[in-house]
């Protein structure tokens, strides 16, 4: 793969973003790949962190304001347009991205019509997705899990899992393999998830010389999941 | 601590930034505490990640663009203006910040002037700073690390340290708490570096809570850290 696009709403969880998007950061900075990275939401402009605004106070203090804004480069429409039809299209237009990346966050709890939509145009003519907590709702919601085996954040399980009743979920997993979908476990997850994508898509030399840089200490089996015990679902 | 701060620059490493933000997010989310924060940087508008942009080709293709930009709340010269003086005048802004975070990433290794400069003028005026991977160089460079154990990223540690003779380099670690300074390692290792922190300020039963929330598992020793022999510093 060559082009990633990164899938943003309001209330998305930034580790779901960041976590990801740094592995291909050091990826395009450390080896040499033609490599594109494009940050695509509904509408132009930016989008932002805040759980506040995306319509979720949880515990919050009235006075807090945490919130981080993104630049989005590409709305889903547009993308959408670039995309093209089919292989030969796909092919022709150097804009056309070839893997999604989609996180989740409290966003995911609130209007995901566009974003739900925007799964289900685009996923026939993208290799892979790639996807972080509960950015599986989208997915699932969006049908493209339908059959297939996938998991998602351990916390909101029971919430996650309700909007694919067609999907395989896996309650103990860091991560999940299925065809050219790889789901990660809830928010830190998605680092994982992504050194597994990096290591089946660039070679594993390659994914664990990434994590020496990074000085991260990589999980390597995906059935590993002390969280699914944590937060209730056996073990 | 209630208003943190983020030190951004052309060339910044996402997850320096976004490991630590994110526990501040979670923390905002989820529980009852007053929580602001602002991403400064020494112009308004954006801040993109770009190595390239930031003049550091490393091994990239030339094909490639890979490239986050983050909206900037406020200047370095805006802050100070509303940071004060002294302590009567500090109470008095809501819009001083207590806290700065600064990440580190090869932006670093070019003009940093604009960022060394406000390290040094305020941090006299901060309760504490929290700082991920080569941004030690800033707080280096700042003289605020003099006489200070501190650690800073492992692969880059020879020029890293070079950029402080006086600050007493810790080869050793995940993180370094002196005084109110907390030095994290290499890139991923802020995560634990911000979980320390947060356990030092809030409580370690916050901590651990947030990084259940997760699905995060901390590093608890800050002087274990492979990655010093795996990046040629004895062990």
């Amino acid at each position: 793969p060559i082009r990633y696009g990164v899938l943003l709403f309001p209330g998305f969880q930034a580790l779901d973003v960041f976590g990801p998007v740094d592995v291909f950061n050091s990826l395009s900075m450390l080896y040499s790949f033609p490599t594109k990275l494009t940050m695509l939401a509904k509408t132009s402009g930016s989008v932002e962190t805040s759980h506040q605004r995306a319509g979720n106070m949880m515990y919050s203090h009235p006075d807090t304001d945490v919130s981080q804004s993104m630049m989005v480069n590409r709305t889903f429409a547009e993308q959408l347009q670039l995309q093209g039809g089919g292989e030969e299209e796909k092919e022709e237009s150097s804009l056309a991205i070839d893997v999604l990346i989609v996180p989740g966050g409290v966003g995911t709890r609130g209007d995901m019509s566009a974003e739900i939509d925007f799964v289900r145009a685009i996923y026939p003519r993208l290799k892979a997705i790639l996807c972080v907590c509960t950015g599986a709702t989208i997915l699932a919601r969006a049908g493209v899990l339908d059959g297939r085996r996938a998991t998602t954040n351990k916390r909101a399980f029971a919430w996650a899992t309700s909007t694919g009743p067609n999907v395989k979920w896996v309650s103990e997993a860091r991560w999940v393999v299925d065809g050219n979908i790889v789901t990660g476990s809830g928010i830190s997850a998605g680092i994982d998830a992504t050194y597994a994508f990096v290591g089946l898509n660039y070679g594993e030399k390659i994914a664990q010389e990434l994590a020496d840089c990074a000085e991260y200490v990589r999980w390597m089996d995906p059935d590993h999941d002390p969280f699914a015990e944590r937060w209730g679902l056996g073990g």
